[in-house]
């Protein structure tokens, strides 16, 4: 899959053993890092679409930390060499990734399988309570070439 | 409760929603935060006890992001205040906390309530696989005063 101009994805280590697991998340030696804003967490219960949104500012990476959740990125951008493209990732604790998301660039998500999915997202800057970057538009908006919906077959 | 010298709690806002939840979990503004070396998740299965250990340089960030866990902390310092010190916290979903852990305070943690609990930790340093700065003693050590037994009553 061609990844749209500026994402950045990387298969992370999982290592499960009789306790557990422990997985490394992102570190600041990764060329994905730039800088740290802070960390939250965000829950998706199952049939929840949390989309779509994007920053002016912000890069948000995304790991997936329990569950699976589907990732869907758009690409609005008129100075991008991938303009209009869609990408859509699957991942969670089947499929361990790192997904670094550009500023401009729409993107959502929804959980898989039937069960809660938790991401965990360390973007570049702080959340701003008074003057969120964070720009919506409806889940199934019609400029958006995508739906969410499980094609069947 | 007293707190061991140099350790931090803050308890941290949950917001539930009709489509999951949402919580921030370390902010470079506030004044917990240090510095940024990595975030790691480790997780623990019902009934594991993953203690204890100390780090000489790091200072931890701990969030139990999902389920329930039982944190431990017992300062050994020869010039700490609070010298033999033990402090219990029970943190999780029901009660969301981040818990600030000094270098050369053991540390050590188990799930509670018979799930999973998975633990965000935001060390200040990288985790260096060659020379890992962590020490670790059984969890069951006699040195150290504290049993991870439930307390029925």
């Amino acid at each position: 899959m061609q990844l749209i101009h500026g994402v950045q994805v990387k298969k992370l280590r999982l290592i499960p053993d009789d306790r557990g697991f422990l997985m490394e998340c992102l570190r600041s030696d990764w060329p994905e890092f730039t800088k740290f804003g802070q960390a939250y967490v965000t829950a998706c219960y199952p049939g929840v679409i949390k989309a779509w949104h994007y920053h002016k500012v912000q890069w948000d990476h995304f790991v997936c930390i329990y569950g699976m959740a589907k990732v869907a990125l758009y690409d609005p951008r008129e100075d991008s060499p991938t303009r209009g493209m869609v990408n859509v990732f699957h991942i969670g604790l089947l499929n361990p990734c790192l997904i670094k998301i550009p500023p401009r660039v729409y993107h959502g998500f929804t959980s898989e399988g039937g069960q809660l999915a938790l991401i965990l997202n360390i973007p570049t800057e702080l959340y701003n309570y008074e003057e969120p970057d964070e720009y919506r538009v409806p889940y199934n908006d019609p400029s958006i070439p995508f739906s969410w919906e499980v094609k069947h077959g």
